[in-house]
């Protein structure tokens, strides 16, 4: 048993590279983060923008982020992005990603989110609730 | 009697810039936003995070942008944006946006934005209210 | 007898938006420059980064960008952008693009671009160039 | 003997944030790399624009990225970076920022990156060299 990977391709754009030619390292960061936004619309049947009212919660914001840049991405190349979650924590989970071109690995990285609801005890902030049971299955597959 | 002018310097980053060593389009109007924010806390003596609900609107949304680029801006170029109200209407304005190199203009644009506050007959829209006399005099200048 | 129009469909993302929860504006000219490359390749068969080099020119910089914002772009709305050769003059071109969401146009705007060559009398500069007939002629269509 | 710590300040904008009224995470990454360029022109009294040129490599590229969001960021917040060279390595060096606001650690991150020269064996790529010792000792301080 193993768990949901999410494909995606998409071309490199004039306007992600920097005067080097390649893409800047913070638009990897956009790429990781509409991934992993699909994959779960994927593995839950719901919109990005319809998420956080179906759960209950407010979003799933990141606490941590981590790319390794091992291959330069230049402007036009089809780049592959592949997501899952890696692991599910109590209320948070982590999202791997894979950036490959021409199927060499370009990217690597991986997010670290967590399922937040309104904290009670502090309207203004968030705190991490369970990941609801049926969530985790949604993204395993035999 | 003239407009108040708000001026600002800032340095061309790397991440501005694009393959062809000079800053992407969309970067220009990055600035402009922000230079228009700026602009109304030099006038108002308002926080740009304050204006809203200090006014009773909802924002200053944009309906019109626009841009000539004139020379390129290129990686650490030291750049001085210079913006003012260009004029005031019943419930919207425009800004002119002036950003010069080494004392040459480099780019020149200007937004239009509506003084806008929830739309009593559709709450999910909004609509320009009157830009209050008191604001509009505060961007007058001797 | 018309003109090429490229059509391409896009999500709006999170990282597109801003506060208000809608695309900041500075989006739209990225949507708007990565749409003008993908309508060349549609109408020349040359990918966006040999378009230089099959032509002999350093690329296609922009002197003009406009917009006009008409409805807000949310999370998640299915955009649809509409790209198209509006006018060739001797040495520059000018792109008009449609964004509509649900049928309804959301944004238009247009991009002033010149076919751009080194200046053989300044060679840190550019000079605009004829557009081939060759070329537009690619963009007509019966 | 410590290492010399880059210190700049700057205010979150409307377009730095996402529609939670956060900065989205790529941008920490901008605020990164624009951070270590500013370090080392406090360091080596050398523009930006004219590192690579100055010390004889193409650049500085990152190999690895990450951070860790401790505080959100909003709009109008006043946030200060502090970077160091936390460790130079033979041919590579770890830059660590931190972003602070209100003197509460907001985000931590590091940046690694190659001190990249053009690579004899493969002009299309790079390689790193040794990072000059004239220019670690500039990042020591007393």
């Amino acid at each position: 048993m193993g768990s949901l990977v999410f494909h995606r391709q998409f071309t490199v754009e004039w306007g992600h590279c920097d005067p080097a030619g390649i893409v800047f390292n913070s638009r990897f960061f956009e790429f990781f983060d509409w991934s992993a936004w699909l994959m779960f619309e994927a593995a839950l049947g719901v919109r990005p923008a319809d998420l956080a009212s179906r759960f209950g919660i407010v979003g799933i914001p990141l606490v941590d982020a981590k790319a390794r840049f091992l291959k330069p991405a230049k402007f036009n190349d089809v780049a592959e992005i592949a997501s899952q979650v890696s692991e599910f924590r109590r209320s948070s989970f982590e999202v791997a990603h894979r950036i490959s071109i021409d199927g060499e690995l370009a990217v690597e990285g991986s997010e670290t989110r967590v399922w937040a609801a309104r904290d009670p005890q502090n309207p203004a902030g968030l705190k991490g609730i369970p990941v609801p049971a049926a969530v985790m299955e949604r993204f395993k597959v035999a």
